[in-house]
């Protein structure tokens, strides 16, 4: 099964991206399933109903969320309702929606499991623990099993690779807006990437107007971060190919398109 | 002017490395200048006097420090003595040795400023003002000037990258020991890449010791990290040519050597 | 002279304290002067002209500020018209506003001035220098100097303390919206107390909706915490009496009214 | 029943105030239970089985911990050996020890329960869910249930008191090392003292040398923090009464004794 990701989508320039470059990826790669992490596609935070439906319309077979999960309020209207759009697994137990969700191609089943960290960001539930317990739960089904975990540290992110090698297919991370270049098949074989980046503007720090975030840098004063609405934009993802039947990583490439990589098909 | 930049130098393996290729990369790359970031060089906390003789005799011009400069208590003793070992220049005041030093080439000078981020870190003094302020002082000598930038956060690496667009030739990120892959040429003629990566053990944790790491992370128990002496091993950089009339960079290219990235000469 | 500190005002129950109780501690303690601490005094999240003119009308002199002094934008507009309303001195140079006034009685002078921590909290400038600094320019004018320390950690404010001890008249921390019972006059002659406390809601979490604040506690799920309008209120602050030649204090009284504690005139 | 619980005690300064001051305040209190908090017992870091037999020879007949808790290596050989030791209940399942003991008194058992907070703090379990399920258990045996809650924000400790009012007989803080003044009971009946304080050296910053903390503060260079062993001291704690039927609080009285505030017997 061959597996495309797009890392956290972050406002209209984000899901324009998805637009213009997920068909010719698709004609590239031809991945059997495309996830994407959306935290970020409702003007930088969360998602509206709108937004999610657009990402299907765009091609995206199951989103992904993170920190940014309940900025937009509505989500709490629609997360119930789709077996499309997960949230971390390790938030509370009294939070809607569900971390683990699965999607069928010529009858071969990939679960996908969103997880958060937890240093330098809240104390959510035990995110080396809940995996284990939805990659056994999973395992029943198949061995295809794909773990976005959306972390700052590194070290936490590398940790749940190694943790996860032989367990899970691929352990890729989100939440930087960095795409990292320590993209690996793990001993074990488990596609690894510390971050797969994100997909939004190009000139600025994150998705966010740069002048903004430097101004708070150097003054430590309240500012409302904006997400521009034109300019230069990227995209960054990862694209892996699993064993049907062992669920192993056979092969995994960095995706990054823009200004200076630009895309090749 | 061309310059090679070696991040982060853990333990001997890291050491290992630069001994090993250092010279192959001299081959490959010609560089005028070669800067390393030996913070973690002495099992991952600091640096001797020994192990920065070494580094010097292994090939490295200039090396550049961080959060774990004073690991080490001997470097209080010999800091002061050279021109070869800078340390953040926002540290305190009172802090021994210096955040800036230049080195010259065929007539040719560069500066280079090691500098320290905020973000999840101490509150040191402002990197952002503390660059201006070098920067200004540098550009009385020369205008080719390299910034080492040790932090955390993505946000404020990048905002760092874009803070000293057109003013330094080149901006890279150390200290998440993870290299980025979001190397570019800023629209200003500054060569930025978030995170050059770490120089040592290849299938650990940030150079420590993996099972340790996991446990911690699992258990919140104290645990002792350990910088393994053998196994297998990864070095991580940034080679960079720069126009000696304008300072602004040509060309840039991240550097990475492991198993899965064998060197090519 | 006389001084009188109330703490953390928050909302309108904070606001009601005041008008109530600020004519009988005017009775009791007859202060020349009344400190008040407003970051909180507009629903918990800053201040606004109509507020200010309330407090000063309910007869505090001046006031302070902290980490929510930018929450209730219209302080932008007033914040430079006014003599009597302070925010943290080592916030930005760019922040509107100022970090020390003065207010003379009866021939005496008295400087109040405002800093912020930096343990849990953003990286301000120095907090010791800056302290250092004003008192030298204090200092020209009178011995007599009030210091609202606005911090998170026990161990910056008691550093604080000792720093200034025989430079500052007292030092009064605010921001934990709980009052220590660690008041004391240091060696050098400076009043002492980690922190004043707060002034509003009693059978809240910091002033704030119980609920919501446990709810946020134990499940991680955003929550947009609510100051109450009704039920119980309390007011915490501290009473000092300064030696009007040296400067020195000479007797401080921790002030505290609710339920368990009525006020005894 | 009546139980005296002793805050925080640092280094030898502290152990020599239990030995000094707890005979005394035996016969003006007549505690039926004696606890205190040995986390910084030794030399401030951590506890030895020497220091911890010291202290039951004292009179203390319980002693807690916090984050400390494993700083001397010896701990592991002797805290499964004893009822009389306890850590943190929501430390991981793999430490050693464990978080809750009873003792019991003429036929009345009370529980003691130590619980570790999150905010600033490493992200162990959910001390609110582990409140709830030791509660659960100790109350098969006896309504008479302690809590020390060993944590540093404000927020999380008080919500700690209101989520357990009613429920345990008695919540207090500790780690802080400052006394707070916000003793009550709670209309649910549980007494609630947001920080007991420390014990020991009262000139010094939480314990530890006040030299070297404000230089830490201004420098944020590397500074090994001393527990002086010679100056003045200080003890602090709470008193509290408890109805041996329902548990519930019905007095409580905070414990101070230095220099400024001499005990009276
Ligand atoms: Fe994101
Ligand atoms: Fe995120
Ligand atoms: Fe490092
Ligand atoms: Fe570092
Ligand atoms: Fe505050
Ligand atoms: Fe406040
Ligand atoms: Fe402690
Ligand atoms: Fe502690």
């Amino acid at each position: 099964m061959k597996v495309l990701f797009i890392g956290d989508i972050v406002g209209s320039l984000g899901r324009d991206m998805v637009f213009d470059y997920l068909p010719r990826m698709k004609r590239k790669y031809k991945p059997d399933v495309v996830i994407a992490n959306g935290e970020n596609a409702a003007s930088g935070r969360g998602i509206t109903k709108a937004i999610f439906d657009d990402l299907l319309r765009a091609g995206v077979d199951v989103v992904t969320m993170g920190n940014h999960t309940w900025d937009q309020k509505e989500i709490y209207d629609f997360i119930d309702d789709t077996d499309y759009l997960i949230r971390p697994a390790n938030f509370s137990d009294d939070a809607p929606g569900r971390g683990m969700t699965s999607i069928s191609r010529n009858g071969v089943t990939l679960s996908i499991i969103n997880l958060h960290g937890r240093t330098f960001l809240p104390p959510h539930g035990d995110p080396f623990d809940k995996a284990e317990e939805l990659i056994a739960e999973a395992k029943e089904v198949s061995p295809l099993i794909f773990v976005d975990f959306h972390a700052e540290a590194t070290s936490e992110k590398i940790a749940m690779g190694w943790h996860l090698d032989g367990k899970a297919s691929v352990v890729v991370g989100t939440h930087t807006h960095v795409q990292t270049a320590d993209e690996r098949i793990l001993p074990g074989g488990t596609a690894y990437l510390s971050d797969a980046g994100m997909t939004g503007p190009y000139d600025e720090i994150l998705g966010m107007k740069k002048e903004d975030v430097i101004y708070r840098f150097r003054t430590n004063m309240p500012v409302r971060f904006e997400v521009p609405k034109s300019g230069r934009s990227q995209l960054n993802g990862l694209f892996v190919e699993l064993d049907d039947q062992t669920g192993k990583a056979l092969q995994l490439e960095r995706v990054s398109i823009n200004d200076d990589r630009p895309f090749k098909g």
